[in-house]
């Protein structure tokens, strides 16, 4: 066994290789400087293909051996720094000034354990320029971030037919194929031009199937350091992107701690910090709302949620429901609106936020404020009032060259599921969704990872782009390591269900190779293939942990005498063994067989 | 807390209610001694309604208080015997001698650690009469077994309207209804009449979904008493049905112990107990087969599963596959079918063997031998083959008055799972569908139960009425009761979803139920109504552990000041302090936004 799986630094974060994986990089045709991030696993010598390419979200912490390969305090390096200089519609300032109360404090004597020492200038779009990826591909242009993403999705892969169904993607995601989906509005790239960190990734129906993890402090637990960890616990195990939903004090500064060692996109609910710089939803401002949206850009958060769609007029449509509103964000505005009596400012200033939004190319994620918290209130009034008004705000931030995603339910029943996707792709004009599961019933807390990961499988087959994990946490208490890594891994299952349901051109490539694998009683190849290769080993060894057992043609779950796939083998080897003619007959009189309607005579049986 | 919790025999046998739940009867109406053990949750003062009912598969198990209340040597109350024996039709006679080959052992002085003391007397058929369910049911006839299972789907629920949806079941189940459903085929009763432990229940699609636990000890390890508690484990958190799966030594015995001790049906492969009487699956002879599904009928088993299906034309099907033939029985009779070159004598003396199923009422769950075992073989010729044989038989033991059932796969992507049911339905003239998940990806071992939950999810909604659970060990190893448990819920989860989807009369009165109780802050009550109370609350508690946090308006997960429900409950506040007028123009204005196209003005964004 690989002695480096697990290595931890002294700040405690999780590094080094997954077992017989090394990390390649893939360069740029167009973009000489690029290099993608493929995890490549060897097999064993036996296995056909016995090299095998995966999507890699783990960042360069799946590649650190030792403590000394890098610092948490100065974060990772800045790779896509030198596309931002380059670009001339970008401009550096002197960045907003950091005050305490940005982390939550109200006095300047207050002190937190671990400070980022945050660069004081920052980028953004020159005035009235535009410098989105949307712009971009609006123009017929091809950015560094979109040959980046395209070489990403193909994994290494090789061409074989040019399309693999008629609405699909191609076997090949080209750059200009990438860039054609940015203009449609249908995929989006969130990659705020102060994230310099990142590793681009793309978000759309027509690449894999990405999966989000939500991370954050609450106002008692966690410091800065563990919040890196929890991204990086997660990243490792697959997450696509990651949401910092931290409350409380510290926010700031964990949230730069976060950015600057996050190779992932990052989203943020910016409502919550404004929450924090006021007594109570009544006291919220425009100004307050606005000053936090600045700030967050300026760290480099590549996407905010923003509930924009909860309006006056839809809150007494959640009078009747079993749950009432059930996101923060949604019933923080809702309460807003009914104190004052006045429409949603998120929504009366959505042009105003769409400019903050495209100068630093921060990509929406249309919140649902409104979203069903339960069985009972799926696909109601509320729920498609907001969608409707999403769609309106989707026009709008769409035609001011802003990314957009729309977020989606929710607790959905499976036979309501799929009329969320089909509206959602209507109303929104084909928009990336997002959705939060959708869990399919509400009797099992505990266990809703799995609720929701069989509602997240479906609507990813249906056209859900990113789907944002649950953990068994929820409706309980804050997760920890072990439930992020069950919430990632539950939906990188989802997902990955999804992706081969759709036909995905690589989906099936990793599949073929595991089974290939167990079929051959290649152990080791089995478990370096699985999501989670210690977990799948350490319960075979649970019961046979010798390394014979390794290579045996069998395990403990059926015994040497009843295993299926021995016995398989031993047909196969008397199949060989001169039978070969009586094979060809078989399968002659299976023609016949099934060309014709079956008969029985009463002999036969 | 309940002291009774998870209370344990002398034996390790677990034992008690769950938290705030009792066990009540229900009696028959047809049949004055009937009486269907119904669960019954009490909740708050301030919950309407403050009792919840609930489908319990549990047995008197969650009824003892202490070791004194059974004995295990000893088995379950033969409730069901008196029904037996008012029937004309059946005799008693003195069954087949049990030998020491029967537990798999060479010679005479070989010991196990616990015996059963059998009855030696055993219940059959009268020669030429017929004593099935299905026999009944096409007389017109309703059993006792047929109204016990009315009652029991009913939950004490009562008549709201008649209908729920055009296709599905009445709103109440009626005896009447139960014995159409078995006429027609499309629904079972696995009920030996040997079996008279038994607590009755049925297997069709417009019934509640089920499902299957397998258990069972391998060559190697567990012994009687383990195999008990693993059962009584099992349908603790809810399994409807038991397979014992063991092989090697000691199963005749094994089986005993859990038959006695059995309150639902159990299902057994007879094969594997005939493959432990000879050498190797060349060596099988009908002889040994039909002798030992004697042995097990007049034992009690309620099903078995019979590979009959396999067709030595088939067989060169399966050869191109990626991992072969994955069924261990289905594997057996390929061999024996090759070796001798002849056709599977399961399938040549099918009808010999419906006289055996009949003349106890054991159940046919016809084998899907030739199941997909990965992503790649899913939905190929070899399975679909074998499907339309199992069609045919399913005919013939239909008209012999055998209760029959049908396999189905195994590993099916999502986008492939809807055909698989729609051929079934069609082939098999609607029997009972019972499949093992699928699982939706080969990738994830250690996590099958959630790959093949998502798959088990959608298989019923399509119209599976059974689903074999499938476990974290799944591929890697023999479950322990750990990961019995965990299969169990997940597939619980998976029935209850599809329920839902269905529009099953009762499924959503626990989901509204608990719902409910999380809006309004009683913590215990939806810890009481979850799938699983226990972990649900230590889930909950280990951030917030005080009994003062069971009546917080908040949790860990957000704190209170961004609890979104405790916001709720504050704009509902609102609302009834005078804002009713208010409330009503905005409810006015959404209708006239929602029925006329929104226009967009500069002003108002």
């Amino acid at each position: 066994m690989d002695k480096r799986i697990n290595n931890k630094t002294k700040e405690n974060i999780t590094i080094g290789p997954f077992p017989s994986s090394k990390k390649i990089y893939l360069k740029g045709e167009i973009f000489s400087d690029i290099r993608v991030p493929i995890r490549q696993i060897k097999l064993s010598k036996e296995a056909k293909p016995n090299v095998i390419h995966l999507y890699d979200t783990s960042g360069v912490y799946s590649e650190f051996k030792s403590n000394n390969d890098f610092n948490i305090n100065l974060g990772l390096k800045k790779n896509r720094g030198k596309w931002i200089k380059k670009n001339k519609s970008i401009i550096k300032y002197r960045g907003r000034k950091i005050t305490y109360k940005d982390n939550g404090f109200t006095k300047k004597s207050d002190k937190i354990l671990h400070i980022f020492k945050k660069e004081k200038n920052v980028y953004k779009a020159k005035k009235s320029s535009s410098i989105t990826q949307l712009y971009y591909a609006k123009k017929g242009i091809i950015t560094p971030e979109m040959e980046y993403v395209a070489i990403r999705e193909n994994e290494s892969r090789k061409e074989k037919r040019k399309k693999i169904q008629k609405e699909g993607p191609p076997q090949i995601i080209t750059p200009k194929y990438v860039m054609d989906e940015i203009s449609r509005g249908r995929a989006i790239i969130p990659s705020n031009i102060n994230h310099t960190e990142l590793e681009p990734m793309i978000i759309g129906r027509n690449f894999y199937v990405k999966i989000n993890a939500n991370i954050g402090n609450s106002a008692i637990t966690s410091d800065a350091i563990n919040e890196v960890e929890k991204m990086v616990w997660a990243i490792r195990w697959g997450a696509d992107t990651i949401m910092d939903l931290s409350t409380g004090k510290n926010i700031h500064n964990i949230r730069e701690y976060i950015i600057r060692n996050c190779p992932v996109p990052l989203g943020t609910v910016p409502i919550y910090q404004a929450l924090e710089k006021v007594e109570s939803p009544e006291d919220l401002t425009w100004e307050v709302y606005r000053d936090t949206l600045i700030e967050q850009a300026e760290q480099g958060v590549d996407y905010f949620t923003i509930h924009a769609g909860v309006k006056l007029s839809h809150i007494p449509l959640t009078s009747k429901r079993t749950t009432g509103i059930v996101s923060r964000g949604g019933s923080i505005m809702a309460k807003w609106c009914l104190a004052h009596h006045k429409e949603n400012f998120l929504y009366t200033k959505f042009k105003e936020i769409c400019e903050i939004m495209r100068s630093y190319d921060v990509s929406f994620s249309l919140g649902d404020g409104l979203r069903p918290g339960s069985i009972a209130d799926a696909n109601d009034k509320a729920q498609f009032a907001e969608l409707e008004t999403l769609g309106e705000l989707n026009k709008i931030a769409y035609k001011m060259d802003c990314q957009v995603m729309i977020e989606g339910p929710g607790h959905v029943p499976i036979n309501l599921i799929k009329e969320n996707v089909t509206k959602q792709l209507k109303i929104c004009n084909e928009a990336p969704f997002y959705t939060l599961g959708p869990l399919t019933t509400d009797i099992a807390p505990a266990y809703d990872h799995i609720t929701s990961a069989i509602g997240a499988a479906m609507i990813g087959w249906y056209g859900t782009a990113m789907l944002c994990y649950v953990t068994p946490k929820e409706h309980l208490g804050l997760p920890d390591k072990v439930d992020v890594k069950e919430g990632v891994v539950s939906y990188k299952i989802a997902a990955h269900a999804a992706d081969l349901a759709k036909g995905h051109p690589g989906a099936k490539i990793r599949d073929d190779a595991l089974s290939q694998a167990r079929f051959e009683f290649r152990w080791q190849d089995q478990f370096n293939l699985s999501l989670d290769p210690e977990k799948a080993k350490s319960f075979h060894d649970e019961t046979l942990p010798s390394e014979g057992a390794k290579v045996a043609q069998f395990c403990s779950m059926c015994g040497p005498k009843f295993c299926s796939m021995h016995i398989t083998h031993d047909i196969r080897n008397y199949v060989k063994k001169g039978m070969k003619d009586m094979s060809k007959k078989y399968l002659d009189l299976n023609k016949y067989k099934t060309s014709k309607k079956i008969t029985i005579t009463k002999n036969r049986i």
